[in-house]
Formats: C-alpha cells, structure tokens, sequence
C-alpha cells in the first residue's frame, strides 16, 4: 500500500484555519481512473479561496508553526456563514498538476495512460499522488516537461471556452479584464490566431507592454486619464459586447456595459427609453477585487452580468468539442500556452507567511509551483 | 382633415425639459395601421421617463405656466448624456390606452378592428388620436369600458410574460418585489390560478394586507427584522430560482440571489467553492430605485442579474402563443388583469406639478388616467 504526502485545508467552527500536509493512502483505482505521481502543480489563484478561506489574504494573521508543520490562522469574524459547508472537515486543495501515471484502472481509456506524462484536473494536486477520471487527465508529448504541462486545464481550458461561449451566445469580439495575466496573454495569443478582435484592459503601464509586445491591438489602462474614451474607441473599433471579468467587484463590468452601449446607440435618436436591442453581456469568472460589483444601469434593458465557470461551460460542449480542445493545448504548450514560473517551493516552503504573501500577491508574470519531491 | 391634441416632451441642448400639450394632423392609416380615438390612458411607471427625463422627480423643480400651458422644468446637471438621443426633438409620450377605432388601413387585419373598442399599445397614447399596427391593437368586449380596457398591455402582459420567460428558462416558481403593485396584484391571481409559485416582496405592512387578502401564500416584508430568514423560508417552500424585480437598485437582488443560494446550499458538504450548480436568476425589470445594484456576489458562480422588457420578450415567443395570451387579457380584464384608478386627469390637470408628483409617488393602489375629452 503506497502512502502519500497531501495537503489539507480545516476551518474549524471556533473560526480556526489550519493548513497542513498528511500522510494519506493512495486508493486503488476504479476502472475508469487513474494514479498520477504528481511532478510539480501550479498554485492558480482559484487556489486560494479552496486552501484559505481568508477574504483579505493580504491582512490575515498567519501563523506558520514549525514543529508542527501547520499553517494556521484566525478566519475574519463574520466569515464563518461562507464557509458553512467545509467546517471541520479536512478538505484537498489543489485544482491541477503535471504527473506520470503510475497505476490506471480496467478500463481502455484508463490503460491508455499507463507511464505516460499528463496534465491532470482533480481538486487534490498539492499531492504527491493524485487519482482522477481518466478523461480528467490530458497526455502529453514525450518532449514536453511536467513544467510545460502542469497548467494545461484551468488557464488553456478556460481561454478556449471563453471563445467557445462568444460564438454560442452570438457575439463576435471580446472585452477582458486583468488582460495581462497568464490567462489574458494566453487568450491573446488565441485571438490572434483566431482571428477574433479582444479588447485588453489592464491597470498599469507595465502590462501595457507586456500585451503590445505579444502583438495586442486593442490594449485599454483603466488608470489611464482617458480610460473611458479609449474603452469607447476599443469597443467602437471592435464590435465587442460579450466582456469576461477577472475582477469581479467595483465598477469595472458596469463601465463595460455603459461603454457598449454608448456604441450601439451613438446614430440613435429620439427617447430611446429602453436603450438598444443587441444584448450586452459580461460574465465575471473571477473575483480578485472582493468589493461589491456596482452597476450604474445606463445601458438600457438588454445586458446581463452572470457568474461564468470552467467546469460548467465545458459540461454544455461537445465532447468532441473538449477532446479538440485537449489536443490543441496538448499541441501548443510550447507557445500558445505557454506559462512562466517564479519559483519551485517545497509543501513547508508553500506553507511560510512570507511565500504565501508573495503567490497571493497574483502580481502579473510572478506564478508559483508546488513541487512535493522537494 | 382631422387634427389631434397630443403631448409632447421635449430636452433641449441647454438642459431645459418642456412638456406641452400641441395641435397636431392625424395622418392617414396605412393598409396595416388604425386610428383610435382615445377615450382614457394610464400615466404608468413606465411613462415617466421618457415624459420628464429626471432622475429623482420629486426632486424637480417643476414649473406650469398658465398662460402657454407648459410644463418645464431644469434637467439635473450631468444627465445631458442620459438623453442625448433624444435633445432638441419634440418626443410623443404615453404608452398604452383605450379607445375606439374611427380609422382603418386596408388590410383585412385593420378592417375588423373598425368601430371597436380597443387596447392599443403605441408609445403616443397621451393624445386624442393614435396610429397604431393592428396587432399593436387588442379588442375589447362590448360590456368592457375604457377604463378596464386602458390598462391591458404593459401590466397584464408583463406578468404573463413573465410566467412564459419562467417556463421557457427551466424554473418552476418565481419571486416577484414590489409585489402589491398593480402589476403584482395580476401576477398573483396568475400564480394562483396557473398553479405557480409565487414569493411575494413588499417594503410595508399595508402591502402585505393588501397581498394577503388576495390569497397571496409567500409574502415577505423587507422592512421586517425577520426579512433574510423570510426571505430564505419563501424561497425554500416554493424552490423559486427566478425573480423579477421592479426596483433595480440597491441590495434587493443580492438578497434575492443569497436566499436561493443558501436554499440550494443548505445540505452540501465540503469546500464548495463554486457554489451550486443551479443557475439563479433576478431580472430587472424596473428601476424604481435609481441607485446603483450592489451585488456582494454571494452566490457561486451560477446566476445571472439582466435586464428584461417585455417588447423584447413577446418578440421571442411564437405568434400563436401571443395571441392566446391577447385573449386571456381580454376575458378576464374585470377579474386577473382588473386595474383600479384614483381620478381621471385632463391634460391640463396631468401637467400641474401638484398631480405629477402624485402619480409620480407610484403609491401601491393609487394610479391616475389622461383623459383627452375632459
């Protein structure tokens, strides 16, 4: 019986946070499963809230025990109602990784894998094994390092589906917050060779440069002065009216729509009471500022703000739809998708204060790997 | 050559509103059009802004000149460019009314229309005269008065379309706020006879009396200090996923969102980081609030908050469908879709500040007809 290293998320109803790593044993895969031995795993920001449940990660006091080995920390007063369901309970943390697959189940697909490098989506990654679904696991290229693979769903995937979700709902251009990220330069990259007009919108100067040299036409500053002229102008140029919101809070994807509208409408007159026809949405898949979303409501009646989701949107595809989708992450690692990292930690190194503040930061081109044999 | 006294609404460039009653021609019919002589039209929520374009009316600073029998009035500094379509141009106003069709096109359509009593749906209906499509026309029975069938479009079509958007969407029951309106009365004698289910929102005691003695089973008070648990009860004992609110702004649809959520929620385990799987959704269907939507997005990432119109929504439904949904507004027009009305004003008396700001108040059980002929 192999036993495996794995990291726990506990917060307890006293209002305690512990982060920890366990001894745990590896299950017997069913037929349809696999055994990853992970290589290195990525900490995405979609990590954080699963391992933490801290709002404000930045003002936590965090607690890093070293005898122990527990990481720990109070949970703000009044946080106890949105994280109801975990308390008490020591919950897997870790959405994905790179891995070999060291053990599969009866069935041809799971078969398919045995020795073979893969990308894999399970929830439990901060691991030193993890089982999944066989068509949880995406192969690989021989050539192609577990550091090349080991972001191959949460950010690929969901760049992908964001096209995928423009052309189903009928629109033909894109708006994207928090442009520069990892995930925007992948999305980029897609638009670009897709053909498909994006309107980027960062914050800073810096990330302006980091679009314009990946070859971005459309690239707004939400600090600039004449934010909301060029946000006009970009939309105008564009013909976007579907947006995806990293942010989440504050005004952002109401300024979006307002601007959308003032383009749809710019040759309209008269009352104009109801605004224009074309449907305006924008969907926040994120939620990096944790502020209230507040929506101005002057973009007439047809626009739509909703919560979109990887796992969800995928579910509504086709499967051949997805399986073209894995081929084309598994074939573009290299240069499509391609991500950057900072630094490789450690499960203790992972669990310091001062490691913690840094990959929460989320700062742009800055990216953290847990690797379990170090 | 027939001419009509009519209203007008009119921003101008320098920010000036002007509201005035003008002589105009009554154009002849097209094959497809009717002229219907207008007997009584109801000032409805939804014909103040585009009659006053002010933002907070009681807020006003309404003037009626005797003598060139104008209403003007300043537009509030910086909502130029919330009616920029419309600066400098004379707006007909009025949305629906009652009358007799005196005209009819050539169209087999127009002609059975002549010489009956009609609902008619034009967005000019502040007039002695209108020209409308035929099927912008509903007939009325003989025994219906104007002042039953005055009101047949905007709110008994609304609420019928409502229940359609709910079927066509997947859910089951609905949440409705500022449900002792007019608009609430007839969605809640629509539930309760189709057999839906149907939570209440209301702000006063009143309300609720009023919802009560309707036969209304869910009724919920957000000035009530047991709101949330209210709230959370309603939508559990019906399993609404769906609201309508006629509000906009504020915390409502937050509220309305946390509910389901914590309903959906209430037996899951775990991290749940994504929140159920269920979609929830709140349309705006009204702006009764002019602040800004807050929504503290406490919720998962399955809902949505948009806009809905009903023009927009019948324009999806099958032809057949709206028909059916005609004559049910017709049959039942003194019982489901009966309005009740506080005085009849000329023209004259609808321009005086004193009135505006009555029908303006949008008091639940006080609503107000123009009748031309007084």
């Amino acid at each position: 019986m192999t036993t495996s290293k794995q990291m726990f998320s506990t917060v307890s109803s006293e209002g305690q946070l512990t982060v920890e790593v366990k001894e745990v044993e590896v299950p017997a895969p069913k037929d349809h499963e696999v055994i990853v031995k992970i290589e290195v795993a990525p900490i995405n920001p979609s990590d954080m809230w699963p391992m933490f449940s801290l709002g404000d990660l930045s003002k936590a006091e965090l607690t890093y025990n070293d005898e122990t080995k527990k990481l720990s920390a109070p949970i703000f007063p009044g946080m106890t109602g949105a994280v109801r369901t975990r308390l008490d309970q020591a919950c897997p943390v870790g959405n994905e990784a790179a891995g070999i697959v060291v053990a599969a189940g009866s069935s041809d697909a799971a078969q398919a894998l045995m020795g073979k490098r893969v990308a894999v989506l399970s929830g439990a990654t901060f691991a030193e094994y993890t089982c999944a679904p066989a068509q949880m696991c995406l192969p690989h290229a021989e050539n192609t390092t577990a550091q090349q693979a080991c972001s191959s769903f949460v950010n690929p995937l969901t760049a992908l589906s964001m096209i995928e979700t423009m052309r189903k709902e009928g629109h033909t251009a894109l708006v994207h917050t928090a442009a520069a990220s990892n995930l925007g330069q992948m999305l980029n990259r897609i638009c670009i060779s897709d053909g498909v007009e994006l309107v980027n919108i960062v914050r800073k100067q810096e990330q302006e440069e980091i679009l314009r040299d990946l070859g971005a036409k459309h690239i707004v500053n939400s600090s600039s002065e004449t934010y909301a002229a060029d946000l006009y102008k970009a939309i105008q140029a564009t013909g976007a009216t579907l947006a995806f919101d990293a942010t989440g809070g504050g005004e952002l994807a109401s300024d979006i729509l307002t601007a959308m509208e003032a383009v749809l409408t710019k040759d309209v007159t008269g009352l104009n009471t109801y605004g224009a026809p074309q449907h305006k949405q924008v969907y926040l898949y994120g939620g990096l500022d944790i502020s209230p979303t507040s929506l101005k409501r002057a973009y007439g009646m047809s626009w739509g703000i909703g919560g979109w989701l990887l796992m969800r949107t995928l579910s509504t595809l086709e499967p051949a739809r997805v399986g073209e989708m894995h081929k084309r992450v598994a074939t573009e690692i290299g240069t499509t998708f391609a991500s950057a990292y900072t630094a490789e930690l450690s499960f203790e190194e992972a669990l310091t204060p001062a490691n913690i503040h840094k990959y929460n930061a989320k700062k742009t081109g800055e990216k953290y790997l847990i690797n379990p044999s170090l």
